[in-house]
């Protein structure tokens, strides 16, 4: 498996390294914030526009793709590095973690939050087999289990795929999260079997359960280890906030060993990329910059928080760019004012250029943080966002 | 004023020529489709799209950008040119067609249909001062006057822009068409002496009414000629349908003396392009090729209309480009199966890859058409098309 990842660079003071995953499509540096593109495409921005702001790894999302177009269809048309025609590295997730959030908000409310559990869920029954859902678009009854969510993702065709767990949610008790996790490395093995009667070479992920105990953590690394897949998610609960976000990624990272890449699911806040990069996470994605974007709240790098709310009235005259600091196309041509008005007019032109902007942002934060590591100051770049 | 037009070339069997419009924002060359870009914004595309696809002109709407943000906001911004990101030719019309339009349908339907006519209607009172209006945002009571708007169109700050004028519509009698027509030639003259007034260097167009009655046109043809604009529309009613359209701007067209460049107003079919180049005029706008895009409606050389409907079930599976005879970034890049796709999963991004086709499909053919004219071969060019 060593030539799935290499590992360049170890950061002198923390568990912070950067490496090179090699993929069918290239090679992906890291660490690095993969782009969601849900449905096959990132909103507003073609695939040209991805490389120009840098954009290293697509993650679309089984869950969406399963239902519509549907999996057979993306396979005839030559596979979604094809039907969407983008030709660098590939990741999709399991399908898993949308068949239990549809409806529940952000994927971080998910994952982090106690609240809003079960209040429009779709699961119709977990068992054994796996998970009989209802379908967002149309109310129809779907199955998904450890198999069929294998098949998909072999038929759509990905660099790296995933594993199929139970995500588990934060308030659950103990108990409900022990005999979850056992389930979900029952999964693993049978998504192996059916990798492997496949014949896929696509790199599979094994994802790490327990929720935010330290022993269940402890017995789920060691499970997803020892089943030796190429990568690793930490997946499921990851607590009530973000230090104890951080203390169960410590808790799997301080475990692990450390030749293969890991991969924090839907985590991707800037101060949350840095708290997972030092405890040696390679890999994130998260849909809050396109979706901010889509909102008008726009990385800033002057703003205390790194963030500006575009739509606020004093924008409305501010001749200056986005962000002075930011390179990117958007900041060297529009204004606030030109790029305020269009969010207060309703015109399309405003998520564009919003997201542009965004995905730009955080991919040049992502390489400024690889680049610091390859030169040991990755202390230094923590301190200079001041995150 | 000669040095605002320059023609290049002048067909030998017809009335088309090929000219260039010099503005001080650069040079355009004609025959040209002006692209719309309503709210200082084409739909999805950014301005460096704009050059990317060939425009040559954009073409913004006073009313609206009188409504929100205000011209003196965008006065303050440096100008549309500024505001807006767009350093090439541009035109603002005067208002008064989307004053007596709004809430009418198209551009199209308002000039060419007797149809739904005052069903909506907005205007509060028409008078020799001016237009009293109803603002299609809030609802409040505003006035447009040949001198506001000629003072609106300054602060905007485009190269060409348009005198005040009421755009008839069809159903109304020839008395009134007359009596409409000559307030329009009273209007046109307060327009030049607020303009006079401003030491704007902006090039005024007058506008040519009449409806589809010869001698009004041809009055009103003669009073726009000797009122001396750098450049001259026409506007108003061009008929019923597309034969009489054709008669009314030949009607125009085989009594201006052939110095000035012409603007049809509104106007941008396929055919109706040939047919008003053949005619004599150099330039057009027309919302069609942005607005068709939004809806599905995409430009093909190879369909026997020019146009498919990309959301139809055969392109399902369809893997060629939208029009495999267009060179544009779409069509090399992308299949008519993926944005079926997108359009049936209502992505943004099947916007803006119809609307980056569409733009480029109509700017190409323009430049084909100017091409043909400067080698001797516009007959070849209908015939080529089959329009």
């Amino acid at each position: 498996m060593t030539e799935f990842f290499t590992i360049q660079k170890k950061d002198a003071n923390s568990r912070a390294r950067a490496g090179v995953i090699h993929t069918l499509h290239g090679d992906l540096e890291t660490p690095c914030l993969m782009t969601v593109g849900t449905k096959a495409t990132v909103k507003t921005l073609s695939t040209e526009d991805l490389k120009k702001v840098g954009v290293g790894c697509v993650l679309c999302n089984t869950y969406h793709l399963h239902l519509y177009p549907g999996e057979d269809l993306v396979a005839k048309m030559g596979g979604l590095h094809n039907f969407m025609h983008w030709d660098g590295p590939m990741f999709t997730d399991s399908g898993g973690f949308q068949v239990f959030s549809m409806g529940h908000g952000t994927v971080a409310d998910e994952i982090k939050s106690s609240e809003k559990r079960h209040s429009r869920s779709r699961v119709l029954k977990i068992s054994e087999e796996g998970v009989r859902f209802q379908s967002y678009l149309d109310g129809s009854h779907k199955m998904l289990t450890p198999e069929s969510s294998i098949q998909i993702q072999h038929k759509l065709g990905a660099d790296m795929i995933a594993v199929f767990d139970e995500c588990t949610p934060f308030h659950v008790d103990k108990n409900y999260t022990r005999q979850s996790m056992e389930m979900t490395h029952r999964w693993l093995d049978r998504c192996i079997a059916e990798h492997k009667k496949l014949h896929s070479s696509q790199a599979l992920y094994g994802i790490i359960q327990g929720g935010v105990y330290e022993d269940l953590r402890t017995i789920s690394t060691d499970f997803i280890e020892q089943a030796n897949t190429p990568g690793i998610c930490i997946g499921g609960s990851l607590g009530k906030d973000k230090p104890q976000m951080y203390e169960v990624v410590e808790m799997v990272m301080q475990r692990l060993s450390p030749e293969k890449p890991v991969h924090l699911l839907g985590i991707g806040d800037l101060d949350d990329l840095i708290a997972g990069v030092k405890r040696g996470v390679d890999t994130f994605d998260c849909v809050t910059p396109t979706r901010n974007a889509r909102h008008g709240l726009l990385f800033c790098s002057e703003s205390s928080d790194k963030k500006i709310r575009i739509t606020n009235a004093p924008f409305r005259e501010d001749q200056n760019p986005i962000d002075v600091n930011c390179t990117c196309e958007v900041c060297k041509n529009y204004s606030r004012a030109y790029i305020h008005y269009l969010f207060r007019a309703n015109e399309f032109l405003s998520i564009r250029l919003a997201t542009y902007h965004n995905v730009h942002f955080i991919q040049n934060f992502m390489k400024e943080m690889r680049q610091a590591i390859l030169e040991d100051r990755f202390d230094g770049f923590e301190e200079k966002w001041g995150l």
